[in-house]
């Protein structure tokens, strides 16, 4: 695919998705929204890509929807049909069967902040900034961030942050668990690679894939027995399983793993998702 | 409305809602309940409140249930039909379109815990103590904190807590996220009206109202689609909010919000509560 | 009842659950897996039993699956009717109406990392170490992890825990919520008993089953509107309850309680579970 606003590029099972705006210090489009989207889709049905990198281009990750653009009400719809654009890619995150790593630096703000809500890591410069300023403009919480937002950093650090709308720094962010680590500014971006070459290296692309999706749709549940039951018919399978056998004589032997089984296409057929 | 064991005040639009009975360390009573009840709801169609400062007047914020109270048990029944006196106005404040700010010094113990889970805001003094002091004296969790704990501090701490009854400290409820902050016991209620002062003067009431549902309500569904879902009719809603152009021009003009909207009369029909 | 891998012993109310493999460090197996469900079980059943404590013999709490059994695949179905044997241990520790104290030390990896989650209390030596090592072995999260772990930790620790599996150390545990203390190995152990003794001194048996079956339970719930309404429901059976007047009379008069009701034979009857 052509992007216009996204970089997309493969290195070594790793996909890097870089907003491309750096002059307008990333400010998000709709058109930004959908090629982010498409992005994370290409990443997802490569088997090659093991992991994604989603960051910016430039010293900001993302200051927040573009306030310049007047066509962007194009297709806006109050019936339900249309879809805000940072749920546009934060949906996409969710549903993603290849792990989210997320470098951030700079501001991060509005949908810069609430996209990397679903990824699976979120690792920041010590410069970084953050805000769910919605209050402060007459918006409202996008993305869904009104759904994740409580998961990563409890309810009450999360009514502060979505009510006052305020901007907060790195420390902050840190203490409140909302990123991973904090690195300076140049070492995000290889920190990031590095984390994703462990992860490559170290674990299995199916059970990857599967175990984030039981962590986002399972602790939704209004009980643990959803996930038991789920947890039985994978575990039933590890006993003929080729990349759990790889597992168990990698461990044995104390050495590196080499998993078989890639995604998507191993995926066992009986998710319910 | 004419209160006995409340005061209801308002100014520059602040109502301050405070528990009366300060010789019985604001011991709760069902007629306590339900004139807090009543006084939430008095600011929450209150166009010119802004915001709800929640206190108790003296040195202590609540002690819990007023044990001296000999006909507590009028009207109780076991068929579902009564409600707890915690509930009475825990179940207001989760359903209040108002941000409310506790401030709480001295015992802040079984209801006077349990009231100010649904705050947006916990300020508390650095001599305040908490306690969810139920299985201590045969009781049992009320006003809905078995729900609202676990997502403010996690299920380990909320476990301790409730498990074991103990009364703890201020500074152990700051560290587990209970409160936001600490200040001086004399400084607690005036850092709540500073809070108020800010939020009135950079958010929109619309938003604020809109947001605090989001997070109560969104945050507990199985999937961040519903989120997504309401997200995206209130953002395309904003293309022609008088709220969202203000909030965008002040910005642009870095100068402070003037936002038109208010609340009850201003917010969207379409909201699913 | 007779047990092979697991000790069941009782003492001055204390049931102690303890893994019993040593020269295996405490290596899991199905047969353990139904051994500690059913000493669960008689310790839930026996009214004399006040709380639980759950640990191993040897200087390792549970190094995970035993990988040496060639057996294990006697019975594993795929049809939905199996169940792992992670969760046949977490399932009942959810279900169970005494408190839970895991004491860990050494090693608490895999199976030994989650059958902990649902657990009331994780105390843990200065040497202990944790890992969902599940994506390392291409296995998947047992156990319902994938529901427990972020209600613990917050998504952004469970994310990182499950998706990289690696181990790690106790201190980290403590910080991220895992644990609740730390102790030196030989010292969790007593400290277990310690709590347990404190919470058999001060608090009332059924409300202690009540409570932890409503954070387990209530929690999970879209809205806090199902606790209030058994809360209340509960709290109209406090004005007769011989509990609640021995835990009034008890903190009247600063002496302390002696609780008559007993677990299970003075559970509510309309409990919902």
């Amino acid at each position: 695919m052509t992007y216009t606003q996204v970089l997309y590029t493969v290195n070594s099972g790793i996909a890097t998705v870089s907003m491309n705006r750096p002059a307008a210090r990333n400010g998000y489009t709709m058109t930004m929204a959908d090629e982010l989207s498409s992005a994370l889709t290409e990443a997802d049905q490569d088997p090659d890509v093991r992991v994604v990198v989603l960051t910016g281009e430039g010293t900001d990750f993302c200051v927040g929807a573009d306030l310049s653009g007047g066509s962007t009400t194009d297709g806006v719809a109050t019936d339900g049909s249309w879809q805000e654009p940072a749920g546009r890619c934060s949906r996409r995150i969710y549903e993603s069967s290849k792990p989210v790593i997320a470098a951030i630096r700079g501001a991060a703000v509005g949908a810069g902040s609430t996209i990397v809500l679903p990824a699976d890591y979120r690792l920041a410069a010590t410069d970084s900034r953050f805000g769910f300023v919605f209050t402060q403009r007459g918006f409202f919480p996008e993305g869904g961030s009104a759904w994740y937002l409580p998961r990563l950093v409890g309810m009450g650090t999360a009514s502060d942050w979505m009510i006052s709308g305020r901007v907060f720094g790195a420390e902050e962010a840190l203490a409140a668990g909302l990123v991973h680590r904090l690195f300076p500014a140049d070492e995000v971006y290889p920190a990031a690679i590095a984390l994703a070459e462990e992860l490559i290296a170290t674990t299995a692309p199916v059970s990857v894939a599967v175990t984030r999706q039981m962590l986002l749709r399972m602790s939704a549940m209004d009980s643990p027995h959803p996930a038991h039951d789920l947890d039985s018919r994978l575990i039933a399978g590890i006993f003929t399983s080729p990349d759990a056998a790889e597992g168990i004589m990698s461990f044995l032997e104390r050495r590196p793993p080499r998993f078989p089984g890639t995604v998507p296409a191993d995926l066992p057929e009986f998710l319910p998702w």
